[in-house]
């Protein structure tokens, strides 16, 4: 028995001589993504043989296979789709808009807000009220509304460092602008496009007309941030000019749609789950090779880039690909209701849904114990300039899985340039870097890999009962 | 006596109560850039009204005029021009070059290297021998490489994270590939361009003969990333294709040319100086408007966001933008050399010329006492995101004034996309983001602050004098 023992610690010492150390896995994991990734490949696929993938679309179930089918060829455990019903709301036409002076007539670059109405027959057409929040539509009253057109000019605030405060600041005039003006009997809502630059692009995104009757409600649009600066300043000198707009969006009803999920089961605790996700669906005016396809290649090739890297998982690894995070976030309520009907225990979910920029670290919602065990490997990402490890803020397709004691996070790559090609027709292929995204793939994966290999600090009770 | 000592400590002390705190002024800084900084309006003049700056050509002249006219706008207490004499290589003609197999003829994307001498009339047109580095030239010998156009073809190492050093590994190929191979009796070198990114852009850059005597030296350009792959493809099944290329490009005399330098005069310890810098002048292919466009205009602001803010520096504060950067680095070595012969105390030179990207840090070359001190500083950077404060590397023009007590330093911004622009037709304005720039601008402005508030830490022997 002595001699089987020692064999023993013989060999597992032998075995742990030759393990690699933290360091030695991640700085392998980052040279496999720099040297062999596969997200940059795919994203070309997603953004320029298919686009647009607006829930509901065609282009949106091309996704779905096209992903499928990648994610199979992986060698995956599984991969299933997930049925869910979206809403399928349609653009139409392009829409156009002008307004028009004693002095000129000016075009105007706008577009639909998701889920807005179209405008009647022959367009919209009325005097501007003009608004610095739709707030302020309220103390103007009735009188001042009715019959007109509510432009709500707000801009997102240059000083905040990070671009997503300064849009979060905002998205309630795109979100609640409409309903509010309709209350005070207004014929329409223009919103000037949230975004950080000085430009012609319109960005769409959605609204909510919130318990608005049908027959109550009027249609909503985003015009560009330099169109918003010249309606302005020409309403200070013609506060009586005609604003007209013509939009023809529909909104149908539900369709089946699908997350598509990928599997490594894990090989000691299969029934704690790590997930890694991004959104599949996009707005439809570019090719969302931003928001969010960055997220859902990187996510893919997480799993990917753990076999390449020869790491075998104890803890099972799932990529989600949600569906319809943009207009209606139902992918994520199935993935979050079906888990729970399951009792599937997922110790980490991180979405990667806020560009395909270089990565600076995470965000994170856990406890305090959690977020004291992240904090001790910060320094494993120094090398890679990743930094930036905070609590607050995850991924909207992930919050509805946290849980007491897990952890839900969001990858934070460089945020200045993010909302330049937000929601809007320039969030294109060319615009995201191989290598940015790539550093992104290959943060996700080290992140990854530590929590499956020391999964999440247990809460106070759950380690009486494991003691 | 007593009750005028009573009153200056009372005074004294309501008036340090007002005094802003470090943090104040720095986001006093910070907001004071994003919301009112000039940087982008000037990059935008320098690159599209002007445009390419290459040392001892017209519009390098009219980037000294106009520099200098927009600091004498600014209310500086100096403003002058410092002579120089500088290169003057003219590139000619649009370069050419093709090569032909049995099976197709290949157009290739090329452009001379700066220095280079020009093809004979009609091209120069020889068989190819590829290497991997310049070094393996001599290993060949004259036998394999007479008469030979040798092409370099070595990429740069896609796992470094910090592309600079991917860069560093590879430049000597560009700066010394031709009087390698000229001294084997090779025709011509192409070298891959010295790019992170696989497209169809050459980049130039310099590139020296060395001692080699006239009569001796060869032509030397770069070809495109996406043509060094098909070349060396083509040459796996044709090694005795022919290839062909054509420049004219010509070395002139030396001209008269100028460092523009702007200066607040210190209050307080007016023979202490702080530099900030980049370089005015820049390659032809493109505008310049990362190399070193960027580093410019974010210098010229750092004097003007100073004043903005309400800072009224201490010690003497100089912008100077250096000429020939690129291919001679002579406005650099003329103003240390001024300074040294005035014995101009320069305590802080910080320079910015690595592109206009997100700001992560800087990088330092000094002693150890400094670099304790510079860390202190660090926390106040944090809520910017500005976290890389590391020893080692600075600035090409403001490295010959370092000296043993001072510090030299250079900003660090993100580098993932610097060498796809780098030297090429694609840096240009447009693939500068504001914020970023203004970000850049308003990190240099704070250490300037700081350093103008705090000095640096004398030398121990300095010390004691002082006590």
């Amino acid at each position: 028995m002595r001699i089987i023992k020692y064999f023993f610690i013989f060999l597992i010492s032998g075995l742990l001589s030759y393990a690699q150390t933290d360091e030695e896995v991640v700085k392998t994991i980052y040279n496999t993504s720099l040297t062999n990734g596969k997200s940059y490949e795919w994203l070309d696929y997603l953004s320029n043989t298919i686009g647009g993938r607006l829930s509901g679309s065609t282009n949106a179930q091309l996704a779905v296979d096209y992903t499928k089918s990648e994610l199979e060829k992986l060698g995956l455990d599984k991969v299933w789709l997930q049925p869910v019903m979206v809403p399928k709301w349609v653009r139409g036409e392009k829409e156009m808009a002008y307004f028009q002076t004693e002095e000129s007539f000016e075009r105007i670059n706008i577009c639909a807000l998701g889920g807005s109405i179209a405008t009647p027959e022959g367009g919209a057409e009325a005097e501007v009220i003009e608004v610095s929040t739709y707030k302020d539509i309220a103390t103007l009253g009735e009188e001042k509304v009715r019959g007109k057109i509510v432009f709500i000019n707000r801009a997102l605030q240059p000083e905040l460092i990070n671009t997503f405060e300064a849009y979060g600041g905002c998205s309630s005039e795109r979100y609640r602008g409409a309903q509010e003006a309709a209350k005070y009997g207004a014929v329409g809502t223009i919103v000037r496009s949230l975004s950080s630059r000085q430009d012609d692009y319109p960005h769409t995104g959605s609204m909510s007309y919130g318990d608005l009757p049908v027959e109550n409600r009027i249609p909503s649009a985003a015009i560009s941030t330099n169109d918003a600066a010249k309606l302005s300043e020409a309403l200070k000198k013609h506060p009586n000019l005609k604003f007209h707009f013509e939009q023809s969006c529909q909104q149908f009803d539900d369709v089946v749609s699908y997350n598509v999920i990928g599997e490594i089961t894990g090989s000691q605790f299969p029934d704690e789950y790590i997930l890694v996700g991004g959104h599949l669906d996009s707005w439809d005016l570019g090719d969302g090779a931003h928001d969010d396809g960055a997220g859902v290649v990187q996510s893919m090739d997480v799993l990917r880039l753990l076999k390449e890297s020869g790491i075998k998982p104890k803890r099972s690894i799932r990529v989600v690909l949600f569906m319809n995070e943009e207009n209606g976030l139902r992918g994520a309520r199935k993935y979050a209701e079906v888990a729970k009907e399951k009792g599937e225990n997922h110790i980490f979910a991180l979405e990667s849904d806020a560009g395909g920029f270089t990565p600076r670290g995470f965000s994170f919602n856990t406890n305090e114990a959690n977020f004291n065990q992240v904090l001790k490997w910060k320094s494993l990402f120094k090398p890679y300039y990743i930094h930036y490890f905070e609590l607050g803020g995850s991924g909207a397709d992930v919050r509805p899985l946290q849980s007491e004691g897990n952890v839900v996070a969001g990858l934070r790559p460089d945020s200045q340039r993010y909302f330049d090609h937000h929601h809007a027709a320039n969030d294109t292929f060319e615009h995201v870097n191989k290598r940015e995204l790539e550093l992104g793939a290959a943060t996700m994966t080290s992140l990854v890999y530590l929590y499956d290999k020391y999964g999440v600090n247990p809460l106070p009770e759950q380690k009486k009962i494991k003691d």
